[in-house]
């Protein structure tokens, strides 16, 4: 798989990683900043796992636990402070970051050799000394399943719920095409090991903020339909979100509403406030909204792309994303 | 299972389902009024195996094909007429209707000897002189998949497409509590059967109509929060469904949203049209609102019910409703 040419390490295999978290007598679990039930189920996981063979086990994330992750186990145990007795062989274990600065700027420097990176992006690269970066696999708690099965631990209801939500968070509730026949059966041992699907559903699912909800519908209420009902776009501006008292975080499932309408290809959502107007740009497979967003500075990927516009003007940066979208083929 | 008091037949086994399938040349699968996938995806699915066995098939449906159900394979065959040259030994197989009134006043009079009634209801009437009524399965079309299996006909990805489908409507896309292991893996083996499931993903549940979408966001916007939270409600009017070119089938996701915020013990959605006051609500499993709705002469189960306010006057029915709800520990 790798070539002599490149310096990015290969990644190490089950056998070897598991031989390190066995030599190891204490271990940091780090989520990246932003958490979300992947890098933050992943960790928990593997920590619930291996305090059963005795170890130490802590886990650091520079952001506190979003309330909808509250419910897992282990959770109030996240902090961003680090104990000043951690033992000279302590293994700090990366999970869900192509990079380890992704853990925010409160990580202390820590050497290499004392990295586990456990992943599941393609574009990883591959930081620790050791790496377990699985790109097939759905989610980053898959990966660590494969390890607790490699372990030979017992997998608790308590580890069973923070893979399946892992599973949940990354597949969009197994909307996503990465919804394989494995991970759903991966999903059914999970069940039968006690996880509570209902209670990661709820949670995570069904526990929207009474103002992301009202912000939701005033964005949706101003959504306009353009280009033969190919495109649809809205905004939010500052206005909006004090009316609604929401915060940008309550802007996340404005886009996906617009991106569902029947016979739309892309989708916009102009955030027009802290200074600037940011787009979301989605697509349905026709339409790449990363070549779209980049003629205007910014990236992505094919499906889901954003920008921040050069000039903070709402109606310039609709008429600016709309004519960036023609040229690909609106 | 029965007692010797009821009338209610028993359920028939797979063999003597399987057995009545072999011994007759002739079908007609019935769906109900206001069709969905379950109905629908379950008839397709045993009429393409059947097709198989060089068994003559057709659809009955009294309603046309909704839009989004079109990509289901042979639902362009699905018609509320009946051929004239119908064979006397054709069997009707109703899927998924607790009583074949169900399936509309197009449908003509047809002798018991001839129906078959396939169904996972606990209510089901067993008015066929055949019932196959599996109140455990998630979908008709998890029963179909029993009997698939039993005649030993080839799952064709055709045949898979329509079975998933079945499993994706009833469960919420996997998000209801009915999504057990064995559905997780009837799931798996679908898709590996050439169940297209990003297909069936983006038509049945990301493929909304322009009008529903702003009608949700004029109805949340307006949504209100009361008893500390806990109760969430909102209205949809004449001047709303006017204004967003809209009609009464497009409010049915509007309820769901309130009951997922956070918070939330209990819904109710309010629509004044079409002459009356109608109320849907939901419950989070603390509020019996079977319970209240039944105060106010409707009905439903604990976790939704419905009911049509007595007297066409909004505020009277938000009020009484809240009263009702009150009465049941709101």
């Amino acid at each position: 798989m790798s070539s002599a040419e490149t310096t990015v390490a290969e990644s190490n295999t089950t056998d070897e990683v598991v031989a390190e978290l066995r030599r190891r007598s204490s271990f940091v679990f780090v989520s990246h900043v932003k958490p979300d039930g992947d890098t933050l189920g992943a960790g928990l996981a593997l920590g619930l796992a291996l305090k059963q063979l005795g170890k130490r086990v802590a886990y650091f994330q520079q952001d506190p636990v979003p309330r909808n992750l509250r419910f897992l186990p282990d959770s109030e145990d996240v902090t961003r402070d680090v104990a000043a007795d951690l033992p000279a062989d302590t293994l700090w274990v990366f999970c869900d970051m192509s990079d380890f600065t992704r853990a925010g700027e409160y990580l202390p420097a820590i050497p290499r050799e004392h990295m586990l990176d456990i992943d599941h992006h393609l574009g990883n690269s591959h930081f620790g000394a050791f790496n377990y970066v699985l790109p097939t696999e759905a989610s980053t708690g898959t990966c660590v399943l494969r390890l607790l099965h490699a372990l030979g631990v017992t997998i608790t209801p308590e580890i069973a719920t923070c893979i399946l939500t892992t599973i949940m968070t990354d597949t969009g509730a197994f909307m996503h095409t990465n919804t394989t026949p494995a991970v759903l059966r991966m999903s059914a041992e999970m069940i039968e090991l006690g996880a509570d699907k209902p209670l990661i559903t709820d949670q995570i699912f069904a526990n929207k903020r009474f103002a992301a909800t009202k912000l939701l519908g005033m964005a949706l209420e101003r959504a306009v339909l353009d280009d033969d009902g190919r495109f649809c776009w809205t905004y939010v501006d500052e206005a909006m979100l004090r009316e609604a008292n929401a915060d940008g975080e309550d802007t996340e499932e404005i886009v996906q509403h617009l991106r569902a309408v029947d016979g739309v290809e892309c989708a916009a959502l102009f955030k027009d406030y802290e200074g600037a107007v940011r787009v979301s740009l989605r697509s349905r497979g026709r339409i790449n909204v990363q070549a779209a967003a980049a003629m205007l500075g910014g990236g992505g990927h094919f499906m889901a792309s954003g920008l921040t516009y050069p000039e903070r003007d709402l109606r310039k940066a609709v008429d600016g994303v709309h004519a960036a979208l023609r040229a690909q083929g609106l």
